[in-house]
C-alpha cells in the first residue's frame, strides 16, 4: 500500500538506486499557487550532506512538477512531483544481494516477496522519505493558508537534551562506528476545533498511525503520553473555562477531535540500523556470517527525520481539512 | 469513519443510550465455524459489573447474529452482530445535554457537529468498543486456526507494578473519587512472517493507528518503544542467527513487516475522565460552571481494555493476513 | 464488498432467509431530520404483494432505526437501519440445496464460496436490494434539501410500450409460467453543474457502476446512450447558448461532470430467471437434472426494480454531493 | 479521484500539455518479468498517427520505467511508467481560453474548478487514456500467465458494419469536417469462474463503471445487453448441463460473478466531439460565439478507444484476481 490519505491522497514510487523516486498527490483543491520552489526547502531539510551531524552523501535531490499545475496554479487535477536518482555504484552494495541487515527490512522484505533489491534498501530505503516531504510541502502550504503552522524540535538524543551535548554524543557514535537514537516533537499551531473523524478516523489515530509509519520509529505519544498512565483524573482532565481550556495535558486532541489547542506529538526513534561495528547475521540461504556496514550513513537519524514528521502530520491534517469539508455542507 | 481494514472489514454502529450498537464484519471467508459462543465470552471480559475494580454497572450485552452465518458456518457474506442496548433513565444525563465533561469528546463534538447525542457521551462513549470486540472475537477465531494467539496483561497502574499493590490503588482512588490511568501490553505470538505492507500499510503503523484510535489512549509503543532512543545501534539491532534472532527489540516487525517474532504492543491508558470531584467546566453557550461526574463509572479502564485492545490487534492481523494472501498467488 | 460510496458510504446485511436484512449508513451529516416514515414509504414500492403485477408474496418489511438519530435528527454518527425477515418454511427449498437454478447467481456462488445458503438465494436474492432502498431514502431526503428530484419510468416491457399492453403481456407471461424482461428511465432533475469526478470518479461511470451491480440489469445508458453510435458530431453535440444547453443528447453529464441539465439513465433489465417453465441444469455433484422453480416469484421485475435504481442514482449523487464540498473549501 | 482498483491500484498523472502524462501500480505482484517491450506496442496501437483514419499526429509516446522493476522483474513495489509529452505551440490553444468546445468536458471543468488548462482539454484530454493503456498491458501480461486473454473488435460504425464501408464512412466524415460513432466489443477468455465480489464489487458493476469512464463511452452492455428486454425468461436463461453452459447470453457473468465463459461486453462510442463544423457555444463569460474546432483530430475515436477498453477490462480482471486470492487463505 503505497497512497496515503483519503481526501489529500498521495502515492509514492521509488527506490533508492531506481532511475527516480516519486509522488503523486490526488485530491488538492484548484487554485494554489505552486511551484518547485514551495517544495524545495523542505526537501533540503531532509537532503544528506547538510551538516557534519548527518551523512555526507551530497544529493541534490531538485524536485520536477510533472502535472497539476498550469500557468503558476493547481487546477485540481493531480500533481507528480519527480526527483531523479544519482548514479550509484551498484557494485558498492553486491556484498548485500546475499547478506541480511540486523535492524533493517532486509530480512522482512526476502520473506515476503521472496525477492528484493538489495541495493540501498531498495523500497524500504530512507530515500522513499523524500517523497512524503515533497508531498508535505504542498500541504504545508495548504495548511499555512487556513492559519495552521508546522514545526518540530529535537527533545533528547540518547538520553542528552543539551543542544551541545546532542553534538558531542553524535559525533563520539559516529567515531565509534556506532549510532544512537533520540525522541522528536512535532506540533502543529492555529488547528481549529473539529478536525478528525469518529471512531476510526480518530485524529490522535491517524497521526500515530502516520508517524508509527515511519522507518525507524518505534513509540508515539499524544500530549503527556505515557506520563498520564501515573496521573489520577484530576491531574489529567483540562479544565474548561470561558476564555479554554486551562492545561493542554491530551495534545489538542479529545475524543479524537481538534479542540483547537496546539497538537503535539512526539516520537521515539531508534539508533540507525548501519552501524561500521561488525554484527551477527546470516544471509538469504541461512548461512551465519558478520557484517559490518560500509557507507556514508547517519549515525543519528533524529534530525533528518523532523521534516518527514512535520510532513506526516502536514498530510494528515490537510486530509483531514478536506474531510471535515463534508460537514460544512 | 466508522469502518476498519480492508480486507476484513468492520463497520460499527449505535450509541449508548440508542436502541443497540452492532458492527458488520466484510470480507470474513467462508467456511469458518461461528456462533454466538464464540463471541460472548470475549464480550464478557469486557462487560461492566464484572468486579468491584470496575464500574458496577450490570449489563448483560447478549449478542445477536443477524447475517452471514448458515447452518453454523461463515458463507462469506456480511457477518452482522448485534447487542439491545438496556433502557436506560435519560433523564440522569439531563444535566449533561449543556454541560461539556472535562476531558471528554463533549466539547468537540459540539464543535464539529453542532449538536450531540449527550446522553452517556453517545457514539463517543465506550460502549462502541463493544463492537470492535464482538468483530474482534471473529478475527481472533480466523486467526487461532493459523496458530495465532493474541493475549494482554496490565503492566502498571498508577506507576504500580505489583497486582495487590495496584488493587488497592484502583480502590483508593475510586474512594476519593478519583480515577487513575496505567499501562498495558498486548502481544501476538505465532504471527508468520512477512505481514504488513510498505510503505504505507506497515503493520507497526497499522496497529498504532489502531492503538491510539482506543478512547484513553495516549501512547503506544512497539517492541521497545520509547527506550529505544537511549541506546546504541549495537545494542538495539537484533542479531540473527540461523535458529532465528537473538534478542527481540524490535518488537516482532522490522521495515513494518512482521519478522517471525513475538509482536509486542504497550499502551497507555489515561485516567478515565468521569470523576466525582468537583471539576471546572463550561455549558454549550460559554458560561462557567462546576461539574462533578455522577454515575457508576470505572475508577480506572485498564482492565477492560485489555480485551478492546486484543481486539484491535487481532483485527489488524487478520486484514494483514488476506492482504498477504495476494502475494501467494 | 458490501460497502458502496466514498462519502456517503453504505453497507448491507442480511441474507433472504436469515434473521435480518439491513444497512449502516455512514457519512449522513448531522442535523437533518429524519424518522421511519421517511424510509418506509420507498420500501413499500419496492415491496413484493403491491399488484397483480409482481410477487403475491405478502411482507410487511417494517424498518427499525437503530442508532445515528437523536430526537429526530441525525447526530453524524452511523444510521444503522435493520428490518426483520419474516419466518419461512426452509424446507420449501429443500430441493435447491444441491440443484442450481439457471440465470441465478447459484453455480458462481458455488464455485466461489465452495458453499452457500440456498434459501431463496441467500445473500444474492432480490431482498438485498431492501437494504440499498432503506438508504436511498435517506440519501433522497438530503438530495431533496439542495432540490434534487429522482424518478423513473418503464421505458418498455417485452418490446411493448404501452401501459396496457405492457400489463397485458406481464400477465400474459405469469399464466405461461414465463418471466418478461424490459427497460426503465431513471432521471435526476436539480442536479447542480460540477458533481463527479475526473478521471476515476466520472459520474457516468459511477453511475453505470451503480446500476449495473443490480441484479438483472444487463444493459446502462447515459443521454441518448447507444444511438450517438449511429450519429455525426454535429448531430450529436449539445449547443450552448447564453441561456444553457440547447439539447441534452448527453443525459446531463460531460466530460464525466454533471452540466446541470438533466441526469438521463436507462436500463435493460432481464426477465426474472425464476420460472416455472422446465429447464435444463446440473447439481452441485455435476449431474443433470430437470428443474422447474417453484414459489411466487414475480413474472417481470420491472415494476419493483424502480425504486431500486433511483436509490442508487440518489446514493451515488449524495455521494457526489459530499465530494464536491471539498472543493468548496 | 485519479486511482482506480482496489488490489492492483493504478494512480494516472498528467495533461496533454503538460511535462508528462504516467502512471503508479500499486499492488502488481512480486517476480514478474516486465521490461518496457512489453508495454510499448498496446500503446502503440492506441497512439495517433498510424492510419488515415486517426488523427495524424504523430507522437512517439516512448515509456519510460521508473520504479519497481529490478534486474527484469517486478518487486511487489510501485511500477511508475512516464511518457514525456512533445513540445506543443500552446498559441494554437489561444482561442480555446476562453471558448467552451460543445460536447467537450470544458463547460464542466470550468464549473467544477473555477478554472482549467484549456490547451487541448488538459486533463480531460484523450490523452490520458494513454495512462491506462501502460497500466493495462501490465495488467494483460499478469492476466496471460493465468491464460486470460483479452481483446475486442469493431462491431460498427455509424450503422455500417461492413470494413469497407466502415473506412469509407470514416473518411467521408473526415471529408465534410464531420465525425463519426460507434460500438465495439470486448471480450475476455479464459476467465476462470468466481471472480467478482457481491454485492457492490459485482464484475459487471465494475466492468460498466470502468467502461463507462472511458471518455466518449455512452452505453454499456453485458453479454446480449439490450436485446434481453425483450425476451421471455425460457429464452435468456442459459441452461446448464454436464459439460457447460449451452449458450451465453448472460456474457460469462452470473449474479456478479464470473462463470467461466466468454466474458463479452458491448461500449457504445459518441462521435468525437471535436469537429471542423461551426456550432453554437459561449465563452467563459456567457457570451455566445460560433466555434470550428481546429487541429487534427480523429474523425471517429472507435479504432484507437480498444485499446484503452481492453485495459480497462484487463485492469478490473487483474484487480478481482488478486482479490479472490483471498478466497483461497
Amino acid at each position: 500500500m503505497n497512497t496515503f490519505g483519503t481526501n489529500f491522497r498521495i502515492t509514492t514510487f521509488g527506490e533508492s538506486h531506481g532511475p527516480a523516486v516519486g509522488v503523486v498527490i490526488d485530491g488538492c483543491p484548484a487554485g494554489l499557487a505552486l511551484d518547485a520552489s514551495d517544495i524545495q526547502p523542505l526537501l533540503d531539510r531532509r537532503r544528506p550532506g547538510s551538516s557534519d551531524l548527518v551523512s555526507p552523501r551530497d544529493e541534490k535531490d531538485r524536485v520536477e512538477i510533472l502535472s497539476g499545475v498550469f500557468e503558476g496554479k493547481t487546477t485540481g487535477t493531480p500533481i507528480a512531483l519527480m526527483v531523479r536518482n544519482e548514479k550509484h555504484e551498484s557494485k558498492d552494495y553486491e556484498e548485500l544481494r546475499t547478506l541480511l541487515r540486523p535492524g533493517h527490512a532486509d530480512f522482512t522484505y526476502q520473506q515476503k516477496y521472496g525477492y528484493r533489491d538489495h541495493r540501498g534498501g531498495g523500497r524500504s530505503s530512507g530515500r522513499e522519505t523524500l517523497c512524503r516531504v515533497a508531498a508535505g510541502a504542498v500541504a504545508m502550504k495548504i495548511l499555512a493558508e487556513k492559519g495552521i503552522i508546522i514545526s518540530s524540535r529535537i527533545v533528547s538524543v540518547h538520553g542528552k537534551t543539551d543542544p551541545d551535548a546532542i553534538r558531542a554524543g553524535i559525533l563520539g557514535a559516529k567515531a565509534m562506528g556506532e549510532s544512537v537514537g533520540g525522541i522528536a516533537e512535532i506540533t502543529a499551531q492555529g488547528v481549529p476545533a473539529g478536525l478528525g473523524d469518529p471512531v476510526f478516523g480518530k485524529l490522535d489515530g491517524q497521526i500515530a498511525g502516520a508517524m508509527m509509519g515511519i522507518g525507524a520509529v518505534k513509540g508515539v505519544e499524544i500530549g503527556d503520553g505515557f506520563a498520564v498512565a501515573g496521573r489520577f483524573g484530576s491531574e489529567n482532565n483540562d479544565p474548561i473555562r470561558k476564555d479554554g481550556f486551562v492545561t493542554n495535558h491530551a495534545g489538542g486532541i479529545l475524543g479524537g477531535i481538534s479542540s483547537g489547542q496546539e497538537i503535539v506529538v512526539r516520537i521515539a526513534v531508534k539508533p540507525t540500523p548501519s552501524i561500521a561495528r561488525p554484527q551477527e547475521t546470516v544471509d538469504i540461504h541461512g548461512n551465519e556470517a558478520e557484517i559490518s556496514v560500509k557507507g556514508r550513513h547517519d549515525p543519528c537519524i533524529v534530525p533528518r527525520i523532523l521534516p518527514v514528521a512535520e510532513s506526516m502530520l502536514a498530510l494528515v491534517l490537510a486530509d483531514c481539512w478536506l474531510e471535515q469539508a463534508k460537514y460544512r455542507v
